[in-house]
């Protein structure tokens, strides 16, 4: 089994969350893929370097200066302090974008109806299995920054949530594999206001009842419905959870399977 | 053989010399890696965060924020970018830190008499052959960024010139390998102010005439006597030109070897 985890800012943020993450990650057994966002760093380096930071619908806007921000903050800065933090934990790490062995080509968003800049859509048909195939089988355990590759010689700045994805379903033809997103929270609560409501298991038939109830709702759904996309699409299962339980059985999360 | 080609700021901060030295290096056959140094976007990024670059003799000091900075231009801007640019050229390339599967591992260099900070010296017994072979022999082009790993969790500053040097070592002892430092001149000059004085060929033997005659002085000493100890560890040859050169035959530039 392939398991493909995806942390966001919140742990990259937190120095103490990402060590413990790091340190649990690292004694999971088998193949395993990381895929890491961004976080409030690349808006602290824009600001000092005097780019305003343009969100529109809670979306990053990324001209040409904010593009070499991602790229230095999440391919530099945040993707090699993982690989050096893995490194010392004995986990052999390798950090890359989606343009190292085109590991990730993406299709530059157009710019309408939103003209959101170089951001890209990761293309699954394009997905480097070649790339990664090689590297795992080589024993490498590879660390994965939201910065993709347009095919055309330029980097595009890219979901981490959707990079995940790209990655588990490309993966998924040649091995069974695992998705756990990890997250603030337990898993999709039955209740929002209590962390112990934890749904442990949702197929897409039970989805559709949940959100006939109104259980469900707002940002979940979306989260939820690109679970069951990647599930129908070969991947056995995906998991969310708290980025602090990958140790626990089930991970102490949800879990999204056919 | 293998070539390991090293291009410095002067090529990295000029774009059109950047496209065309890769534009060269693309089609440059057999295996190769490329290793990069830093450029001025270190210091107008640090300037613009408020850190200040302190240099002792002509090195930059490294303390934790600048380490940071370094990290993300180097590691990430610089590194992406020219991934990018070699994809477009259609040169499958892959792009690491010394961290990334222990390529490089350094030692910190000590406080005294000088402390440089963050800075470590390659240690060329700790070289990650494996990681490198592993890489190679899977078809990727490496390009290196001069960020190392301490071998305790820590990324280090390091210095562009010592890594290639330590990649093209550690190389040597399982291909013919051969390292080629591209810089502003057109090789080592009998005359400084004469581009076409080019001397072809220095072995050790002449390299003691040279220096007797005076021929070579101040900074190409190092350069030299670095290049005669990559020879003497098992570098076929060590060559110095120019990055506009190196598709001309015997690259236009001065050979060392035994």
């Amino acid at each position: 089994m392939l398991k493909i985890f995806k942390i966001g800012g919140n742990v990259v943020d937190n120095p103490e969350k990402l060590d413990k993450f790091l340190t649990d990650f690292s004694t999971i057994e088998g193949k395993k893929i990381l895929v890491h966002g961004g976080g409030k760093i690349a808006t602290t380096v824009s600001k000092a370097l005097g780019i305003e930071t343009t969100m529109i619908n809670g979306r990053r806007v990324t001209d040409a200066e904010t593009l070499k921000v991602v790229t230095m903050v999440y391919a530099g800065l945040i993707n090699k302090t993982i690989v050096s933090k893995l490194q010392r934990l004995g986990t052999n790490a390798i950090g890359l974008c989606g343009a190292d062995g085109k590991l990730i080509v993406s299709k530059k968003r157009p710019a309408e109806p939103v003209d959101y800049g170089f951001v890209g859509d990761p293309d699954p048909e394009k997905f480097g299995t070649d790339t990664a195939q090689r590297l795992i089988d080589s024993g490498f355990n590879i660390v994965v920054a939201p910065i993709t590759y347009s095919g055309e010689g330029e980097l595009l700045n890219t979901n981490a949530d959707t990079v995940a994805q790209t990655i588990a379903l490309g993966m998924s033809k040649i091995y069974d594999t695992e998705l756990v997103y990890c997250f603030e929270k337990s898993g999709v609560l039955r209740n929002v206001e209590d962390d112990s409501s934890v749904i442990r298991s949702i197929t897409p038939e039970y989805f559709e009842r949940l959100k006939e109830e109104g259980v469900v709702a707002d940002g979940m759904l979306p989260k939820i419905e690109n679970a069951i996309r990647a599930v129908r699409g070969g991947v056995k299962s995906v998991i969310i959870c708290s980025s602090d339980c990958i140790k626990q059985d089930g991970y102490g999360g949800t879990v999204i399977s056919e």
